[in-house]
Order: structure tokens, then sequence, then C-alpha cells
């Protein structure tokens, strides 16, 4: 009998997650029955909003389920169908969890989706061509909606989203400025992302030193700022931003272990007229279509380049997870699990 | 020689505004020459924004030069006039500052505006049918945008700008509620304004307190929130806030005393897909007349209800100023000058 080993959340996090909150199980990999597919994972994506649904707080979605396995978007090739619309072989992207294995209600809108690979590589369907590269085009292009020859900033550039902001910025005609942590990630985001700053925020530790830092990288202000931290950043960035900038909430990394980070002058919203609007990319799915076009016709004609960071197998998974939360990947972190 | 008694700013306050910040001077009273008009005011209107100005820090207006006259709106009659647009007797709207008269340029765009007072009152245009009504209005209709059965709350409910807020809220099929500072102004805001509820702040200190009145005041949560104050009551009604509810940043009087007051949990933008946009009324002057057009209609046929503070003689205007940053007031705070 094949084996499906699964994670599971075997507890909820005091403060930072650990890699005690996590199980592995094995069971029987199951028979699709009729209306299923049974879909075998190649990769499985991990992303920063996973950790909010760790805790057993309000928030945009459920709380995880204590003793299931853990939610997450996954990439792999269909390898039994009792569904009409799928056949084995076929490669799919869905929401198979932190396992090996999943079955899929093959009639279930939005739950499963074929993908052509012939010019676009499967992983990157967990990133820049999936819901990494969505939140960047939906933010970037509905949220700060910048103009030819404005200031774009983003943090977490070398990320998954971050990474997207910043070209699709360039793409349209923007100055595109990352904050990134390392030099490593600062080189790799300009020499390689093309952006044209970006600022190692490790180097700047306190907000004096990262304003100063933001305004050689930013010599006519900050006109639009894509947020994936939060904190010392955000209090910096909206110090520099012109009149009429606008703030996309994307993620608060720095607030998703349960301390509530405050913003230190909320007046400057008033000051200088900025715009702050949060989103979660799953309630504007009539966009994806849209957004997915535009980026993957940029990868697949190389003018959107992207980094994978690849952990090799689903019992490193929870340590890769950790990894990321603390800014330790490079790019979009999957794990393997072929 | 008539003479014309100004006050103007005589020093920066350190912290809170204080009548030595002010200085009353005598200058006969100027005569127009071509072009010029010459107006005796009759009321100065008293603001929060001046607060801003007395400062000279980084801002969305300049600051109040030190030793010249206070900015401030005013309204009158003119006196002597050698511009074909005006003639002695008319009624005017304008930027006259803190004095008895100001010398204006006709032909000056946007400096001098007749008024009909045929069914609403002078005073008035400084209120309802002024720049509070119209900066109401705009966060109202423009960054709210309401919805019928929507719940509307806002803050300083028995002021200038938040007693419009409410009842054009209502007219607009929504629940509005208020929160004023004591029992008088939150009766007078239900009972004369026909706001849903008004929360007492001054009897809830503390956050725990506060959420607990906005919840039994906003069964249904809050979907938008005109925000006149900042601090405590921003940090709890963020916390009611129902997905995406939206935010106008009109004023933040916590803030004007020059020591920045932190917002407590800004996830909450993300977690609760909220829109928080700042704004100046004065930069979407496009908007005014129609604004106006309705605000005036409503006073005219007693919809619009309003109350005035009216403080007698320039040389009240200090103290009555600094009663107004404290909450003094009741309704819109005037300065009575003939």
């Amino acid at each position: 009998m094949t084996m499906n080993a699964q994670i599971l959340l075997a507890s909820r996090p005091t403060g930072e997650a650990t890699a005690d909150n996590f199980r592995l199980v094995q069971t029987p990999v199951p028979e699709p029955a009729d209306g299923q597919v049974l879909v075998r994972h190649h990769y499985l994506s991990l992303d920063p909003y996973m950790r909010g649904r760790m805790n057993d707080a309000k928030s945009y979605a459920q709380p995880q389920p204590l003793d299931s396995v853990m939610i997450g978007g996954t990439v792999g090739e269909v390898v039994a169908s009792k569904h009409p619309g799928f056949a084995a072989g076929d490669k799919v992207v869905g929401m198979g969890g932190w396992q090996q294995y999943s079955l899929v209600d093959g009639g279930a809108a939005g739950m499963l989706r074929k993908v052509d690979t012939t010019h676009i590589p499967l992983s990157a369907y967990l990133g820049s061509v999936g819901m990494p590269g969505a939140t960047a085009w939906y933010g970037l292009t509905q949220i700060i909606a910048p103009k030819a020859g404005e200031t774009v900033v983003v943090s977490a550039a070398s990320g998954a989203v971050g990474s997207v902001v910043g070209q699709l910025a360039k793409a349209r005609g923007c100055r595109a400025v990352g904050l990134a942590g390392g030099p490593d990630k600062c080189r790799y985001v300009v020499e390689e992302l093309g952006f044209d700053a970006c600022i190692d925020y490790k180097a700047h530790g306190d907000l004096k030193s990262l304003l100063k830092a933001l305004k050689e990288a930013c010599p006519n202000g900050i006109d639009g700022y894509f947020e994936n931290v939060g904190g010392l950043i955000l209090d910096a960035v909206m110090l520099r931003m012109n009149a009429f900038g606008r703030i996309a909430f994307c993620g608060m990394i720095a607030g998703y272990d349960g301390v509530p980070i405050p913003m230190a002058n909320p007046s400057l919203i008033l000051v200088s007229r900025l715009k702050l609007e949060g989103f979660i990319v799953s309630e504007h799915m009539e966009l994806w279509p849209q957004a997915l076009k535009e980026l993957g016709t940029m990868v697949a004609t190389g003018k959107l380049k992207f980094r994978e960071s690849v952990a090799q197998g689903i019992e490193q998974a929870p340590e890769a997870f950790i990894g990321l939360l603390k800014g330790r990947n490079f790019g979009k972190q999957l794990v393997k699990l072929i």
C-alpha cells in the first residue's frame, strides 16, 4: 500500500512558531470515488499567511483546525481521475495542503486548475504565475496604480511577492526600490531583477538610518509602497511618502506572532493625504485571469525573473516554513515532494 | 481714524497652545486701492486646523508666519469696493483672518465670494454651508461612500464637521453613531441632530469600556468612520470595523500638540481589508459647488441642523480657540466681531 506523508498542525504557537507545532503522520493514499481526482504533489508552497492561520484569533480567514493537514498551495500531476475534466498525467495547481497526495472534488469551482508547462515551469504556478504573483499584481495595479515616473517601494523585495511588484513597476516606467535583508539579496534585487535600488534593512536598524537610506534611494520621495512587513520600515516609509501616496497592505510578517506592532505616526495619513488599503487576493478572483495572463506572458518571455528556495521532502516543511518567517529563504520558498 | 483690531501669532506653542502665543494689535483700517475690496467681518471662524498652522513643522500647508495676522475664515459685509464685481453692502465669505477688517483683491480666484442670506444665515457660511460642511460632505460621500443600511461613526459628533457627517449619513439611509464629550452633547446629537446613538467618550476612558459601548451602539459593526480625533477612539473603532470598512482622516486634534499618537494595531488594515484615506477639503474645490448646493438646500429647508458657540469680540478669540482644542465649544465655534 502506498502511503501519504502528511503534516498536521499539532498545537498553536505561543509567540514564534516552532517545529513542535507540527506533526508528521503516514496514512494510506486514498482511492478516488466518482467525481474525484487523485493528485500527486510535486511542490508545496510555503507562504507567510500560513502563520496567521496557526493562530486561533479573529482574522480574515478561519483558523487552521488542530490535528488536520496544514493548508497550502500545491502543484502536481493527476495520477487517477474519476472526473471527466481531468485525466492521469494532467499538470494541475490546487490547494492540496502539506502532504504528498490529495483527493479533490474535480467539479468544485477553483479547487483544481489544469496548467500548461510548455513555456512556464510547473513550480512557477506557485510563485510568479500563482497566488504570490497575483498578489503583487493586484496591490500594484489596483491600489498603488502608479504612473510612469513615480517611485514605488516594496519590502521583502527578493521574495515571491516583492520581486514581482518591483518588476511590474519597472515595466510601467516607475522607479522601483526594494528593501531586503542582507547584501546578497540586495545585489540580486538590483542586478538580477532590475530594481533601481535596494536597501539592506539589516544595515539600518534605527529610524534615522533607515530614513537616510530611503532619502538616497528615493530622491523624489515615495509615491507607492507595497507593505509586506510592518513595524519600523512602515514608519520610515510613511515619513518619506509624497502627498497622495498609496500604501497597499498585503502582509505584516512582523505582527504575525501575536504582538501588535503600532504605527508610530498615523497623523501622516492626514498630513500627506495618504491612502492605505488592505487586501486579500483570494477575494478578487475575478481579476486573476487578467493578472495571470500578464504574469505568464512575462515569465514565458523571460521578462519576469524569479528565484526559488527549495527544501527537499515533506519532512523538511516545518523548518523551511520557520526559516521563511525569519527571512532565511531567498526567493519563493517551496518544498519539493518527489 | 477707524482702527482695525488684529490678532497676530506672537510665538509658537511648545506643547499646548496658550493665550500667550497670541498678541492683539491695533492698526488703521486701510483704504482699498484699484481692484481691492474692503470687508468688515461679522464673524470669524475658529477651526482645529489652525493649531497645525501654529507649528513650524512639515504639514500639508505652510506654517503661519510669526508676527502676522492669524489665518482664518470670515463672513462679513463689503464697506468699500474698487472692484466692479463687489459693491458696498454685499455679504461675502472669505479668508480675512483674525481681525475686524480685511482688504481683498476682488479679482483673485476663490478669495472672496458673495453669498445669499435670504434663507441661510450669514454665519452658516462658516459652518454647515462652508468649509466644515464641505469637509463633512467630501469625507462621507467621496471616501466613506456609504450604502443605505451601513453604519457610519463620527467622532466630535456635536462639532461643525461631525454634526454634518451624521446628518448626511442619515439622509442616505445609514445608521449614524456619534462620539462626543459629555451627556449634554450626546443628548443634543441624538435628540436634535437625529443620530441613532451617541457615545460619551469621557465616560469610557479605557479601550475595553469604549469597545463595549461601540458594540452596543453598532450592533452590526462599523462600515465607515469619519476620524476627527485619533488616539484611543481610533484604536477602538478599528477593532469594530467590518470587512472592507472605510476611514476618512479629516483631523487628528489629539495629535496637534506635537506628540504623535501611535495607531495600536495597523495589522487590522490587512485583517479587515480597510481603506484609510486622508484628505484636505481645500484640495478638492471642484466638488464644493455640488457639496454646498446640497448643504445649502438642507439648511434652508431645515433638514440640516447646527449649533454655534459664539464668543463676543476679537479679543476673545485666543481663549475661544484654546477652548475649541479642549472640546469646550458646543457646535461650530465662532467669534462675533460686530
